[in-house]
């Protein structure tokens, strides 16, 4: 494979100042691929990192954004045998440090070492150099292999499906003809619509404010969409399950109203889990889930193997990814890309 | 409603010697509704009753047998409104005490107080009269409401779902994108691949000795098949699962040979449930999960909830019970039902 | 056994009104027990219930009060074999239906039926008469036997033993050599600290704001405490887990104050536990949980056992509950116990 | 520190051919500090070794022998700072690839790259060089921290701690106030019946063969000791528990005849570890356990951070190592303890 010296890669230089550069190609460790990028994804967090920045982000100028990537393996570190030359693989964001607590409890997204290089942490596209260049590094834990139906447009929103799938797996995983109600339409929620009827929930509902995302989450499988601008989805979701309320509640927009609903549609001793960055304090009656015996269950990013599993069910059809797939790059062009991503009203 | 006052029942009056007979129709108490039966399955469970007997039966000449069956709500006890009188129904045999240390955990299926009938333990069809018969009395937390695109008949094979669905959750209940494989291809077996596959997994293994059924296994969703007079199918599965081995396997013939197999074709670390009966002492290198860190988990019987989930399931079209029904009898010919069940090879 | 045909009892006529009268002595149903009150405590919850009243309480003039009591068994239902007369028992509170989705997943302190007498619910001393009175009956399921190494008096504390050893349950209970942070020193925060030392734990934390509470919580086994007007528990709880944080956390005193302290004490990945009433809504940082993988458990009463298990602990000296019992007065005196109860400054 | 450039170590020259000779003291690599030896146990595992071998074990005459060991920190890899030269330190067996499925999960005892020196793997005493020398290098993630009031020697006992703890986690953990029983009184069943008590039990039962490892495990904390050569077990532990069974059975001698104890042994829904090594294959009746649905839960090793957890609790006073260590011998008369380990009767 013929590898060249240098790449162009878009670096973070300021804030919202991301520029197009030429950049060595990096080195893969005895641990480590080298990855040639054919696609990679902006979610929301791309925007808050070159707009606010996140904890533990590489220094201004040094860099290269993107989390969400995927491409060729064309070298392969000295111990890689699980992967070979030629390989069509994606990755998910968390390399744990392997040596905290946590890491040697299954918990890697939630490494005491967050960001400590020198340990062994990486955060790609957060912490260390990600997927917005003609290469990246990537340790052999962090990479999936894609199946041949599946295009590397489609793989890298496996971190999306990862992180939905994270959710359920969190609040245990088991939703088989049980009601799921999932609150926002964002990119995260649509999936978690996907990943619940896949796992056999039989009473998907999606909340929202925007009809077209609700039609498109009842496209991907919602069997049912509540508008809050236009209907009480507390006593909706109530008629919906019977006047009992949703089994289990998927957050995916962090606020103060959806966490109130939440408690307010979940189920008597039915569960609660946050998938949502919460930007500011929430109040809400947390006694409510004390008196029905709800526990909140919380996620970071895509743990216990749910990139695998996702990529595994996407390659079968059960989750699809391009229907969240709303605009498209070249890697020059990636300015455009965050203007255009920046003026969607997300959330709700 | 016009509810006679004696019926037709099936009664099991000596061994092998079950006569239709003319029986008083029997009064739902405050917690329980009267059902006519319009549909009753015969399993394998029912001829082992008829032949050589289960634990704490009624006695000869009393008990009417038939534990898989649906029909329509005729009656209401006192307390009842979760089900109304026209609802079409089917049921789950547990019925636990509630008040034995297993059924304040949730584990009803094996009831501390298991067929004492004063401590208000039933299951109908192996302690308590059952199906087999124009009218049988349930407990309502027996029942399930059948949805309006389910036959009576479909809707009776929903024990063997629950049961089949039930040794998922028991290892975890979360095989998204996972590989099972499931070892015996009856009823439970045809029936874990459809749940299997319900639920995620993307890699469902059926083995067994019968062509015929492996593919009926096929056809209802299996991956891969293995025919084990044929292929050996410990190579067979690593080769399917990477050189890894099953993440789960689902024991449902509970033989020596299937049980030497499953430890051999789990994956380290994977686990085992075993949803047969085992009617003798198994010989098996049980070191190999010791060392290999599998648990084996067991089942009885259909808890957690599972007959509903799989009822919710069937509903959708995501499991299937048509293709598990083979014979069809009229109540008063249900000898030559016992006969052409009794020469069924059944098992591997 | 001579049982009279009346008895005193304890009365709520109006808020805050309670009188001793003359009633007749109830007689239990077949899975009930009789039994003759020795001793019942008041808590923080009687208070409410006579001053602002709970769900599904009884009618004024009907509700005999009291939860948490003790007593000799001097009648049996029917159907009971599990306890004869003259045993020793104690009570929890709930009784769920048995017929509900949460009871039959062994989830009876959130009966989906609560205070649904029809149905079978009791939860004695808040929806069906309770234990300040001479004679009251329990269903079967409700009592536990009291080694006889523990006092009537002592015996009543289990509900609260029940109610902190659930909450530890709830997040795992696997504290072995695990840092947990108890706060609040209340009845339920003394019993916490002592059952999280019986477990394993060799790091309890308990912080408050009354010193002697602390002190009582060192002499219970607490191996630190944090008097929060004086200390910052947050820097102080981080200083005494080696900068990690705690394990687990329980909250026995439901405020944003605490829910907060909770957020920012426990470990990454880390537990939360909330014991306490939250009165008011709560404004707190829910991001954090987010961020960290904290999973906030709640818990209602004393499920799982938790009862039975903790008087198993106390007849052995791990866990003790006379520390607790502050007052001592006859029936006919109740009045005066609630007054000073009333004046006590509880909460943190 | 002066680390000197040989060191004395005990190797396997062949089958049962241990020599101390001189070997070059090894360095640590970045994530590694180097231990000077201050004690090190022998364990049946380690006559096993010698005398037949395990798998992937370093080449004769290569192989440094010894698993369980504790010292003092030399010197410390570039990354290390969660330890320092001068602290106390004892180890587990186990550092994980950190790569496969199993150790991203949580499972390193089982990693899937056992003995795979390449992908990172090490089993120190089995698949790389042990203590029984006078300095070892040691991953830091399986090093822990010795309390003061610790010896070394008590500390070496912490792997055989970690494994009982383990065996009582997999099933669960949570065994406050229920009965426990320990199948065999070797140096794992002795551990686990302390470790059982100082999580809670109320009720453990010792069953074996020798009454004065009996009489060391009552000093220990066992509630009942049954010697099965005079007395039935299972009788015995019906009896001792009330008619139902023990609701925890640890077995730590793996025959056929503790199999089939614990089958009969263990309560109706109740729970069986399997901490043994089995050599043989077992017959047993593994229909109890389907019937009774009891699952079997396997362990290796000591994993989920049971040794950091054994040690906290030794430390204070909750669980003893002293009785356990039965001799104590200079390096170089490791053959006269090998010999006196081989000539004791193990096992029941």
């Amino acid at each position: 494979m013929n590898i060249p010296e240098t790449m162009k890669a878009a670096v973070l230089f300021d804030w919202n100042d991301v520029k197009v550069v030429e950049r060595p190609v990096p080195q893969p460790s005895d641990e480590e691929v080298l990855i040639k990028i054919e696609s990679c994804s902006i979610c929301a967090g791309d925007v808050k990192i070159i707009s606010r920045g996140m904890p533990k982000q590489p220094p201004m100028g040094d860099f290269i954004i993107g989390h969400e990537y995927a491409g060729t393996v064309v070298k392969t570190g000295k111990s890689v045998d699980e992967y070979k030359i030629g390989d069509r693989v994606t990755v998910e964001v968390h390399k744990g440090c392997g040596r905290c607590k946590n890491c040697l409890d299954g918990k890697y997204t939630v490494c005491m070492n967050y960001g400590d290089l020198s340990k062994g942490h990486r955060a790609n596209g957060f912490t260390t150099n990600g997927g917005f260049a003609e290469y990246a590094v990537n340790h052999v834990n962090t990479l999936s292999k894609i199946p041949d139906n599946i295009s590397f447009d489609e793989a890298t929103i496996i971190t999306t499906a990862g992180t939905s799938l994270f959710g359920i797996e969190r609040a245990g995983g088991f939703v088989a003809g049980d009601s799921v109600a999932v609150l926002g339409p964002g990119a995260i929620g649509l999936m978690a619509v996907q990943c619940a009827k896949a796992l056999g929930s039989t009473n998907v509902i999606l909340t929202g404010t925007r009809d077209e995302r609700l039609e498109l989450g009842k496209q991907l499988g919602a069997d049912n969409t509540v508008n809050v601008k236009k209907t009480d989805p507390v006593a909706e979701i109530k008629k919906l399950t019977g006047g009992a309320g949703a089994d289990l509640v998927l957050v995916t927009s962090g606020t103060s109203t959806t966490l109130q609903q939440a408690l307010r549609i979940v189920r008597k001793g039915g569960d609660i889990t946050l998938l949502a960055h919460f930007d500011d304090t929430v109040e809400a009656d947390l006694g409510l889930a004390v008196q029905n015996g709800n526990n909140l269950y919380t996620i970071r990013g895509e743990g216990k193997g749910c990139t695998h599993r996702s990529l595994e069910m996407m390659g079968e059809g059960k989750i699809q990814g391009k229907p969240l797939i709303t605009h498209s790059y070249k890697l020059d062009d990636i300015r455009e890309a965050f203007d255009v991503l920046s003026a969607v009203k997300t959330g709700l």
